[in-house]
């Protein structure tokens, strides 16, 4: 029960994020949260950029280590050794594609099991996507976001 | 319990459009349909004729007006005095991201309520984007649209 | 746009029903709060037991008006002069039933329009039978209902 | 990371709950999988019978302990010091009562997390109430029960 | 392609079931509608006055043959030549029950297909509990049943 | 009960449109499988190759023909004859896009019914672009898609 991969985009890392992180890092002894190269989406923030800000905001967790992964979930998960993938589940979550992606790797990797968590109903409606329209469009996003994300969000804009 | 707003892309305004429209000019004593500059994804009409056909065609509304927005929809609605944001709900809706939305809304703007309507049964399945698909492989789509939108669309295509 | 009907069970009225009712009652000039006969499902509560709870809980709404109903919801509707029937949708509503009944009511009466708020987030997952369960089980509902609401569901278990 | 609550009706246990418990069981140190005593359903086996087969059915798994539990399901993963609650998620569960339900314990009880795993696609499709109802419809439920629930449903429905 | 068997419970049937009935016997050669006995669950009408009222309805149609059925669907589809059991999708199916059925009689008759057609728009609300919920307060059923059964629906409520 | 239409993009054929495709086979006199242009939306395989591979893996099934269409649907299906378009539904597919499209298609062309094959739970979450994913993470798609596609792919990604 050593070691959970929470794996993401995180472009930016958001409040709803952070709290996946925190319930997770209670539940499980060390968790690697990751993000992605993400070659088949664009993202609005380079790969160093996200995760520099993962670093930022998870770095007062003290079984939480932040690292980029390229490739497979599954295989990312054995280089880690993690047994365990986690996610969040929000409202707005696309379920089915969750559903489709935790059975196809149960497929490629039988031993490695994805868990999912259920956002807090206060983050129920939050995404990274959301939280850029918002900005973009003038809105105060400092209820939905670390501060320092909240910076380099509108740094991004300028 | 003056004015409601309706926000949209109205890329272009179709029969389902019209449908809540009257319905919401009937209920509210005054209706601004908004069409958005939708800077997020490219439209198939530019802004000015989006508006222009909705007024071609909610021209015999008394009390519904037309004009362009930019920025966020709450901001909108303070600047035209709305209380009230309306919103179509058909079978095809997105629910989770309106939803998603309304309560990002409440969040900026407590005093600005977001109202659902659901579209008359003969129109739960329209949607703009269908309507010009079906319009691009030569098929007939004078039951989904008013004449002049109809119009619009073939000569958008040639 | 004088008066909104909110018709509902009300077995008991949670805060998820009173946030509803507090917003209906910024937009509308007049609401009628209207607990239902519900012939069709057994109440834990008595029909007079929900209009009390509902009375003393909506009593400082100073245009908020409770009464029973029977029958059809667009015969009370137009009953009271309601243009306007109002409802909630939480996470966990059964939207299509919701859809349905818009529907079907605009087939019994078109001139009578179903609008919909969103629930907060906070009560997304709330809803009397989960709140009666739970005081069943002997947890503590007092986050969930007004202190009257959970005197009457305490008193109606013993 | 010790324990984890497996809480249900089981009424009686199919192939499909045994695939969520041997994958809990390999993830977790120690798993109590707990059958209710339902008192707001009416079982079609009595919690003595759904504990039995219980039992005969997880009897190989080293780590699983069978139990009845009554009362609130935060409770009784206090009871057995489990600081996880574990479900699984079928095509046909009710996601948003899932979702409702461990948004609500987790609002009773902080410090307890709601896991869930996606069932493995052979059994997405399966449910005690419809093994119930093909084996009273005279249907083969071999392939979807344990032998020794086989024999237990032919026996209750003579 | 001969045969095609249309099973439900038509408590009673409505113009949405007769939608569906017309457009399969335009597909299929024949098409054999048949009314479950339905142990477990309680019915308005009996079994011999569904089947009534579904030969009055549906008598004018050339290749439909009506009958009860007992057990099992897929029994029931072999017992009348059907290779293919026929079902309708409203807005307000439970499609993941639909879904699970087919698959798991797919388990049990991989010779028999389940096909599915979708409600024509004006039905997709309409179901024989809300028309008899609407009948039972009074309402007008006209636009939503064939006459007789409108007659056989107010007859029984008396 | 000629000839039915199984009309999709195909990019590139998987196993799960096999197995639709077969059992549409055992149903249907015959079957007319047909990968569109797709001019929408940006393919990974040409028209060319998709219609290539779809030979290859359908080429043992004596009443399934494979050719490219253009246009509407509807019009494809009256080109070959068909008075049938077959879909397969799979837990990830978007019901609400397929019921638009299959109620949009009865307005368009009200002589030609569209049926839906729900996909073996095997295949319930297998997409084209989801193995196309896999394959481009390095991981094994063996399983999934048939051995001439799973060389296509490796090819394409080279």
């Amino acid at each position: 029960m050593a070691t959970a991969l929470y794996p993401g985009t995180f472009d930016p890392v958001t409040n709803g994020h952070l709290d996946i992180l925190q319930r997770a890092s209670r539940v499980f002894e060390r968790v690697v949260v990751s993000a992605s190269e993400a070659s088949h989406k664009t993202c609005a923030f380079s790969l160093e950029e996200r995760l520099s800000l993962l670093r930022t905001v998870a770095g007062q967790l003290p079984n939480v280590e932040v690292m980029p992964f390229k490739g497979l979930v599954v295989e990312c998960a054995r280089q880690v050794g993690a047994g365990i993938i986690v996610r969040g589940l929000r409202q707005t979550t696309d379920f089915d594609y969750e559903f489709a992606m935790a059975t196809m790797n149960t497929r490629l990797a039988p031993d490695i099991e994805t868990l999912f968590l259920v956002a807090s109903s206060q983050y129920h409606f939050l995404s990274s996507s959301l939280v850029r329209e918002i900005a973009a469009l003038g809105g105060d996003i400092s209820q939905f976001v670390p501060p320092e994300v909240e910076d380099a969000i509108i740094s991004k804009l300028k």
